[in-house]
């Protein structure tokens, strides 16, 4: 079971293009995974039929290796697994190429990292917004002590946590139209299956639309994800540059400063939560800790359940106001090898995005979003919900 | 009809956020559009009916104000005209002014600018690729010609052109919510509905999704747009910063440096048409001239047919081997106010994103992409369909 995701042949690869000025992932093994054909919709998901969730209790044997399991018995209520299917690879070494055959001066590098899977709760019908915060806040453990552990790999430069959602798109599934033309969808056959294909005669295929609303939904038991890469993505880099700039202009951090006032949702002893002045998208949440921190990992282990605590009102006041969106949860955190003392400018926060509106090419083209809601209308929205 | 997304009430407004490091822009107006309920997925789309289609030739009465048209005469071949629901307004200022009150020191400025429709033919059912390569030139002389007439205004940093797919997602559309919940879908109403909403007892709503499979589709007719900005959008900064890099290092031009070979789909006197060694997106591909150009609005008025044939040629290919897929398509260009001979390092490119994959929470909150296919794979299934 566990080499499945791994023996595609062609090992990942990372590229950075001077032009975009950003790496990118190329990962044979990622265009095998079943979850392209499975949605993730609240219509949907959650179907109670445990029988064929590799997730869920009991289906451990489905699953790739395990890393660690909380508590350790047969009676778990977590477990961090290897993804099958993973982007990056933790068997490869990375060393540095010249592309120059290719007729390009470019930078690659060797696809080596490490990606997880966090089985939040053993229960397949148990969201995380379901569970106590004492269990959430063991969750938000979990992603700490694996950080903790990955931190000791030098070449890892940045690890990104999180519920990271699946997005099937009103458009034709990838796989699903290899899948169609040429009965497999490995990628060994399918450049050699077009080739066959853009001499032969025939051209109409047969296109699946929104698997989502008919296709089953295994990986719907709740889940979060651990991707470690040798790289420090280029959003991450963007916000250190932020938070640097500001920091150099005011002579303090950015995420310290903030009041909150018209902008606050709620607070606790150590944290707020907020809708962010110039938030990307509608009803955009973030949790930050108050008092400064660079390094989710670092951060202590007695405030995480109290942590929970604020998500778990957070994803509830979410699910009330907004009729229970799709979601992603980002662990957003500062690079591994620099130390917390040398960041005074870069303070770590939890970002919380509901899925209610689609980004379209003019945001992908320039990086500038579109927002439609007003953060301060947002956060009153927010804060005035009355919870059952 | 053409006051209706201008008056809302309440001004967009761009805003700076220090974390993230980007602009975005706060536009009321946008939640009006009656594109949200619309879908422009290849099944339903051009159903022929023009009746409704306010683009059609005959119902320009039902457009916001013209700009101009080509030739100037009732039997018009394209139209540029304003943006119905503009992200931007053309009638406000922009002062620097600081938000101070929300307890964040953050900069925002008034959101001028300009939004406008290009109109790519009159017939309903005419796609862009449908089109003689001297008629897509004209699309593209359009283009260059509004960029020409908006660089006179000293405020516009940055103009973005293109085919902006507006993607349904598989989830909850936000206009219908409110519309569902409230009767209306205005802003002005919603934060005060909310509010109202918060304290009743009224707790679920019937959800719509996949609006792509049933609804119409009349802003399917053929069209571009145009986003004039304030600012210079985060990912042109980034390509500005990654491309003087490259400069600097090298002492050449990146774009001017790429020799293809592998890389390559195709190829014209003027411009070349490559897969980028980094691909952000399978099947991305870019159409680059040949010679040193910074500005895609001072190029030579007579290589636009040939550069209308070149796209034609990438749109069929497309179309052919990865079955007709919605796509993005972007000119990428330099900031206005910068000078010709000052950016010997900034090349422009036409850019064709096919929309194959959903991209999501990973992606979303790191900049990093995963891309299950080589662009040298790419490049040779472009590189050998044979068109009919
Ligand atoms: N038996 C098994 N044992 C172990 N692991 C198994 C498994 N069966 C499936 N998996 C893995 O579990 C994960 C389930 O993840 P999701 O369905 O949440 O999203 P996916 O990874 O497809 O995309 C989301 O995560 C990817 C990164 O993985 C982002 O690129 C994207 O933005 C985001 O939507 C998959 O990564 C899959 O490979
Ligand atoms: N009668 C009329 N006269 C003039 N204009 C009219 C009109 N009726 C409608 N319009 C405008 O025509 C445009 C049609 O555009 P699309 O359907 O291509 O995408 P939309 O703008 O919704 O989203 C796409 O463009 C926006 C930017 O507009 C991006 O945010 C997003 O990424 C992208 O998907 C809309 O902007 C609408 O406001």
């Amino acid at each position: 079971m566990s080499s499945q995701g791994q023996n595609t042949g062609r090992r990942p690869e990372l590229r950075h293009d001077p032009v975009a000025n950003r790496w990118v992932i190329f990962s044979p093994a990622r265009a095998k995974r079943p979850t392209d054909f499975k949605s993730k919709s609240p219509q949907n998901s959650n179907p109670g039929d445990n029988s064929s969730c590799p997730f869920c209790i009991g289906n451990e044997h489905e699953c790739a290796p395990e890393i660690f399991r909380v508590p350790s018995d047969p009676n778990w209520k977590l477990r961090v697994i290897e993804n099958l299917y993973p982007a990056l690879s933790r068997n490869i070494e990375g060393p540095c190429e010249e592309k120059q055959d290719m007729g390009v001066p470019a930078r690659a590098i060797g696809g080596f990292g490490f990606h997880d899977v966090v089985i939040e709760n053993p229960v397949h019908s148990v969201h995380l917004c379901d569970m106590e915060a004492r269990d959430i806040g063991q969750v938000l453990l979990a992603y700490k002590k694996r950080i903790q552990q990955i931190a000791s790999v030098e070449s890892i430069k940045y690890v990104q946590a999180g519920i990271f959602l699946f997005i099937l798109q009103n458009c034709i599934s990838f796989s699903m139209l290899w899948k169609d033309r040429f009965g497999v969808c490995t990628l060994e056959t399918m450049v050699h299956s077009f080739s066959l294909q853009s001499s032969s005669s025939c051209s109409t295929i047969k296109v699946f639309k929104n698997h989502g609303a008919s296709a089953g939904a295994s990986m719907s038991h709740s889940h979060s994800q651990l991707l470690a890469l040798p790289i420090i993505p280029s959003a991450v880099s963007a916000r250190f540059e932020g938070m640097n700039e500001y920091f150099k202009k005011t002579g303090k951090c950015s995420l310290c400063e903030v009041q909150a006032k018209e902008l606050l949702i709620d607070e606790s002893t150590h944290f707020i939560s907020i809708v962010p002045f110039a938030a990307t998208y509608p009803f955009e949440m973030w949790i930050i800790p108050r008092a400064h921190s660079s390094h989710f990992h670092e951060f202590d282990c007695d405030k995480m359940v109290e942590l929970g605590g604020l998500l778990k009102l957070m994803l509830r006041k979410m699910s009330l106001q907004l009729n229970n969106p799709p979601f992603n949860f980002m662990i957003q955190t500062s690079p591994l090898q620099v130390k917390e003392s040398e960041l005074s400018y870069a303070h770590w926060f939890l970002q919380i995005v509901p899925q209610l509106s689609g980004a379209g090419g003019f945001e992908m083209g320039s990086g500038c979003y579109i927002n439609p809601v007003f953060p301060e209308d947002a956060a009153k929205v927010l804060r005035e919900v009355n919870l059952p």
